[in-house]
């Protein structure tokens, strides 16, 4: 990995990670609605967003701890979007990163409740963080969670997903899922890093392309890791999507079709970055992890 | 019902279903998405939330229409809470407002997303309401909801009430259940009205305790409601909180001590309104209702 990156990753994972049982442990609530939340939000997830979120800043210039309030927020309604996914009524998944998901553990009540809880909670962090921001700022950085977050975005995707399940879908109708099941948290991320460090409309619309570019690429990468990964690595089966007969770019574009597709979208990820005017390096270096990684 | 009261229910209650609609038909997602999220918000429920908050404005002096965008965003709120909560996971129940539950019309996957992108878009319903507020006071509007909804408020007493499924409780646990999870959007709704209006703090103080004390006559009626309401005008069975062995005002204080506990508290609220130093005949009246409604 390269150096700046890891260096970058190293010092900034742990403010997320400490930042998010901070906010966590300041929580009121009956103690085990408590624990599920802290049970899934602590797992130890790759904290990509958050990452995302703060590395704009730092391509801006602006000061990264002022960042976390809206990379942790942002981290909450992505792991509520995952417990709630993982319900036997959605996924019915049993394992999430190595461990078993919230409702194996808790029930499927409390894991409904604590993925709600996080997703409410996501929008009081936000909305607490005035020391840091001028009210403008809080409110846009409010509006964008919730549009990207909502029936608009990430739900709007995840129910496309729900539906498509089990037919044959399109390149467009998979596209669509993708941009807002999970892409749309990660153009958050980047926007939310906008706002925190006062980036221009054209930075802004510049940086939306690069996390667009990038939300794709892990994309393709999810969908290949799912074909020939590492279970070890990934925690989970390889293989199911397959076996489940889901459309992934893989059965659409075969896997070397997917493998060139996922070049191309991390090329005109680095082309953004450079029209954006903004320290590039920790952003392009992002885009090439996201490639190389193997988990 | 008092005429002024009615009159104030008549107008303002078809101004909340119409803004109700209007927010629902901007959103952009999948037409069964919208189709899921309008089925229940759009099912003609009392809107009680939504015109203690307008009404805590008139008292006031304020300008009612100004509350509209927190009076959806409250309703949505609820609304998403009721879909949840009906959930198989959860109450497991087939019908709501006399209609079939969320879940059972759209299946489960939908009613969980239908749900999760109310209480997101309500947020952004508020953040997006920039005309009408100043920025500080929009902030506070949306920590205020957040807060109350989320862990610290409604799901934490939703989470004790399933934690306390089938034990018997003590007085002090039912307390603290309805207080987070019928009381605290009931408080929301007042204090919101509270900011839309430009309350004073003192004035605050006393609405908020105000809308504690009706929302516990609201739901020490509710239990009494379902002990011997009328099936056909609530739109449900009755006696179903003794079939269950459910914890309630009644299975404590029996039937005539759970009514002289409405009477006190709606007397209390009464104090609370003329401390506050506001119009109040119209808060008065809305106490009063509680107390007699029949559904």
């Amino acid at each position: 990995m390269n150096q700046h990156l890891e260096h970058f990753l190293n010092t900034h994972k742990q403010q997320v990670e400490d930042a998010l049982r901070h906010y966590i442990e300041q929580v009121e609530a009956p103690a085990q609605l408590k624990e599920a939340m802290a049970y899934s939000l602590l797992a130890g997830g790759k904290r990509i967003r958050p990452l995302f979120l703060l590395a704009t800043i730092d391509a801006l210039g602006g000061k990264v701890e002022q960042g976390l309030p809206a990379a942790c927020a942002l981290e909450m309604i992505h792991t509520y979007s995952l417990i709630h996914d993982d319900l036997p009524a959605m996924d019915d998944d049993d394992y999430r990163r190595g461990k078993l998901t919230n409702h194996k553990v808790f029930g499927e009540a409390l894991a409904i409740l604590a993925g709600d809880a996080l997703l409410t909670h996501a929008f009081f962090v936000l909305a607490d963080a005035a020391q840091s921001f001028k009210p403008e700022q809080q409110l846009m950085m409010i509006k964008e969670l919730a549009l990207r977050a909502g029936p608009a975005g990430m739900v709007g995707g995840q129910t496309a997903d729900v539906l498509g399940e089990g037919a044959r879908l399109s390149f467009d109708q998979l596209a669509y899922i993708h941009a807002h099941k999970t892409g749309d948290l990660l153009v958050c991320a980047v926007r939310l890093g906008c706002y925190v460090a006062g980036a221009s409309e054209d930075q802004l619309v510049h940086l939306t392309r690069y996390a667009r570019e990038v939300g794709l690429a892990f994309q393709i990468q999810d969908d290949i890791l799912d074909e020939i990964g590492d279970e070890q690595k990934l925690g989970k089966q390889v293989g199911s999507d397959r076996g489940n007969q889901k459309s992934t770019y893989i059965s659409l574009l075969g896997l070397e079709g997917a493998k060139q597709a996922l070049s191309e979208h991390v090329a005109l990820a680095k082309q953004a970055v450079q029209a954006a005017g903004v320290k590039p390096d920790l952003l392009l270096a992002l885009a090439d992890f996201m490639v190389s990684r193997e988990y």
